[in-house]
């Protein structure tokens, strides 16, 4: 039996039409065609499934779909450039991402969108299904709210808990920089790196890249660059300086840090006038994340810089978090890992990097997302990873 | 990319290698080939379809899988005859209730098993998920939670709230119950019934039948019949006495009450001896429901009664859920109700019965699970009480 047929009051509206009914469903992988079918894959035959993982919870790794399968978690609060949307309008996006887990890393995903923002509602709820999932994707929920629930949710679960905001982006990122300093001579130690936002993307970028070994690094907010002198921090914040700015003594307005830096890094949607990109270094890199709007324009940055990536398909070098989260989860399911180390995602930056190879060129740092050997290498390098740090169970 | 090859310790057991990997995964119904897919399906086109869902929340019914879609929501307690195994272990009976509801509704099911036991915690969870779901499907909850649960979960949403182990049951039974009065030649107003367990089932098929207008219920537990005078009830319990032994003034034994009584239902687990069930009324009906023992074994019942039914696909008249929860959604669904009422299970049971027709007879008084004509029957009969009963929006 079929949904009744649909008709729908956008049609015509090519995006509209794709999206009537959702982009996914369930499929059963048994069919039940008879009692004999219905006895095996339900009552009675499935009780002797059920007290097999009764008398030991390691085998619903085998008998269950839990262990290919991922929540994505939202409340709605920062979906796209859309900001506070709420759970019901945030579903098209978090189904969308399901889709993408599942063409790009053969992840099953479940989108599940919350009516509540309270951030102890959220962990909670979190931790009550968490029997049902092997893995929770936290996604567009809005910052600071985003770090404290990432956090708890790793102390108490031994299932992966993952922010795609935060770290699939500093992943995809730090690849795209590493091909752009093998590019333009440069070596992490002696780079000097501006980041202009404090959300949760510039504080994932600044952890993976101080651990990557970038040696200067300020971030930047709309307040100037955070330093701990600044007395309005907030914890987060005030943890970012400490492992930044206060480390060179940096400090002022992002125009003032912008003056021979090596990079800069975008992540907050705040437009960074052309007289100050002109300050740069020269052979300067500039990421500009924000979508739809950069913030410098690729058209602009290349009048000053060697290398410019995007968020855009439409131009080169585009930062697209596809190309790290499904392989990421794939990898870790592989290795049945209990958690997604520092280690499995600098693992997962190298083998996008590396990638690219001969091919590199300023207007190729990064793979695109439909090479279709980017799932399987990062899927390879995060496994080997989880093994490495301890956290494999296979 | 696909998951890791399977080994898995049980190889070579049928139902073990059947269940390997879970028994269902989520297919996407849009495919992303190139970035204009992507741009459609994701950023930036998926933008506009959650706008047009934040205007009006009434488009997540066009344009997301939400209005098919059912969470199977249990905490393990009360899993199939195995009781209280926990949320991991009742993993394979949620998965397997979802591959019934879109083989026979096609109906989208997550199963969804949580580590709460605590009534406010279910609920509180139950409700921050709603906005993700079309309905919600409990499961193998234990009793009497499980009605508190039920009853604040219709109150507090607006979408479908279903428990199948008192819902889908009590219709069943009506459907085959109708069939068999018909057989005997008996009018529901002048028909005694007696029915053995006052659970999750015992409720709802006690309630359904008054519903039906059978003129004389009673309802014994292992301390005998419930009436009021018994001191230590339940409120529960208390209220099904209220409705029904109160109201005749039947009391005593399960064995007092079954001396001419026309019909027996099991629904407790408890057997019942072969000389309590000769005191019946000549031409009875007994269905033993209990899974896998039924309360009276058919061999035994068949030498007193004229109709018999178990939950068993084994024998004759199988009382199987499958027959009703399918088609009940799917009904729902199609009606876009907001509500599964009493006059929608009615109509079920209804349609459940009326697919037996001429065919009725002591060894078929409802239809088998594999009949193509159960899921339509049943959801165009739902859909039109829905309408009649003013909860359908569509």
């Amino acid at each position: 039996m079929a949904p009744a047929a649909p008709s729908h009051p956008h049609a015509g509206d090519p995006v509209f039409d794709l999206h009537v009914g959702g982009k996914m469903h369930i499929s059963p992988t048994v069919s039940l065609d008879g009692p004999e079918d219905l006895s095996m894959a339900y009552t009675p035959g499935v009780a002797r499934v059920c007290e097999a993982i009764a008398a030991d919870p390691s085998m619903s790794q085998h008998y269950t779909w839990v262990p290919n399968t991922v929540a994505v978690v939202s409340d709605g609060t920062a979906v796209l450039g859309l900001g506070d949307i709420g759970p019901a309008a945030a579903m098209p996006v978090m189904e969308g991402k399901a889709v993408l887990f599942k063409q790009f890393g053969g992840v099953d995903a479940v989108p599940l969108c919350l009516a509540t923002t309270d951030t102890e509602e959220i962990i909670a709820t979190v931790v009550r299904l968490a029997p049902s999932f092997g893995g929770i994707n936290l996604e567009d929920i809005s910052a600071p709210r985003c770090f404290e629930i990432e956090a708890r949710l790793k102390e108490l679960l031994d299932i992966l808990v993952f922010h795609d905001d935060q770290h699939g982006t500093a992943v995809v990122v730090l690849a795209a920089l590493e091909n752009a300093l093998r590019l333009t001579g440069r070596t992490p130690a002696t780079t000097r790196v501006v980041i202009g936002g404090a959300g949760a993307a510039g504080v994932a970028v600044t952890k993976i890249l101080l651990e990557a070994g970038i040696g200067d690094v300020a971030v930047a907010d709309r307040q100037g660059v955070l330093t701990s002198a600044r007395g309005e921090l907030s914890p987060v914040k005030r943890a970012l300086a400490e492992t930044t700015a206060d480390l060179t003594g940096r400090s002022g307005s992002l125009a003032d840090v912008l003056v021979g830096a090596d990079v800069f890094i975008g992540v907050s949607g705040g437009t960074v006038p052309e007289e100050h990109v002109a300050t740069m270094a020269p052979e300067s890199i500039i990421f500009g994340l924000a979508n739809p709007t950069p913030e410098v324009h690729p058209e602009v940055a290349l009048r000053h810089a060697r290398v410019v990536a995007t968020g855009r398909s439409d131009f080169p070098n585009q930062i697209n978090n596809v190309l790290a989260f499904p392989g990421i989860f794939r990898g870790a399911f592989d290795a049945h890992a209990t958690a997604i180390t520092e280690g499995m995602k600098l693992a997962a930056a190298d083998a996008l990097a590396g990638l690219v190879g001969d091919a590199l060129a300023p207007d190729l740092v990064i793979p695109s997302p439909f090479d279709p050997r980017v799932g399987p290498a990062v899927a390879a390098a995060v496994a080997q990873a989880a093994r490495r740090d301890g956290v494999a169970r296979r």
